[in-house]
């Protein structure tokens, strides 16, 4: 059964995600059909109900991105890549949004700002885990270049408006080889 | 002499840069000691408002950060990334402005958004052209994972809000490096 607060918060990421943090309380009850009441008795602020938001959202973003089990580290960070290319192809795409939550809000201190905080650090432990089971002698340092390089390619796609082609995976592929990642 | 024009466009550009595209047109020019009046005989609306100010202000990043005159591209392109490590020392630092905007417009149809994309290949531009002058194989590829690094780089910062250490210039360096530009 859907509770009222899971209506909220799936309606709150659907709208933060097509329009940004500024969008208003009314907004985001009218979406999800809760009243303003309802809502102030669930959270106490917008603040607290974008945090919530975002922490549903978030994780599950980085989740369709990372690969089933098996295969080898390479493998499983260019899937990464590959998968991150694809979803630049839906034109409802907006990128990362605990990268755009944290970018709009400009503000470390904010709840949701924590939780992009937190939950982005998944994708560049993944990226670390993998390095360290092939053995890589900076698994950090590797973890941080691929983190720049999915970052860097999800902005280009926003910035210029168009879907990635290969260039992801071509450029993490580099840093793998660079490493000794083979 | 300071015309009213550009008291608004730099007040505009530090308001946007600080609060983001959604700070109301009473702020903006309130900010600027303009009237809404002469405000609105100056520009459409607010959107091209919010156009003309990052028309101003996005280049002005860039430029910040490019080399002065001589050195070799390699030490060209280094001087970027050692430049954009020390700007996110800044705790006012929110990102390239650029980036920013188009995030927080998520409509690649606004006036805001093109100027965004037309100024953000500025750099991917410059990144390009050390790398043919270096005599490069593939001076776009390299330019475009120049830009992945630059931009994941910045994003990395606002996110962490944290400044860069050295990352930005090791992940440049070995991309560099795999290419050939030595």
């Amino acid at each position: 059964m859907t509770t009222t607060r899971d209506r909220l918060l799936e309606a709150a990421a659907d709208l933060l995600y097509r329009e940004g943090v500024n969008v208003g309380v009314d907004a985001l009850c009218k979406a999800a059909g809760v009243s303003k009441r309802s809502m102030y008795l669930l959270f106490e602020d917008k603040d607290a109900l974008i945090a919530a938001s975002l922490d549903r959202s978030g994780p599950r973003y980085t989740a369709a991105l990372l690969p089933p089990g098996g295969g080898t580290p390479r493998e499983r960070v260019l899937h990464v890549f590959r998968r991150v290319q694809e979803v630049t192809a839906d034109p409802e795409h907006r990128g990362c949004p605990l990268v755009a939550t944290a970018v709009e809000l400009k503000d470390p201190l904010h709840p949701a700002s924590a939780v992009a905080r937190r939950h982005k650090a998944t994708m560049t432990e993944f990226f670390r885990a993998e390095a360290a089971a092939a053995g890589v002698p900076d698994p950090d340092l590797l973890a941080t270049q691929l983190t720049f390089v999915f970052d860097g390619a999800t902005t280009w796609s926003v910035v210029r408006a168009e879907p990635l082609a290969d260039q992801a995976v071509t450029t993490a592929a580099t840093l793998l080889d660079a490493a000794g990642l083979r």
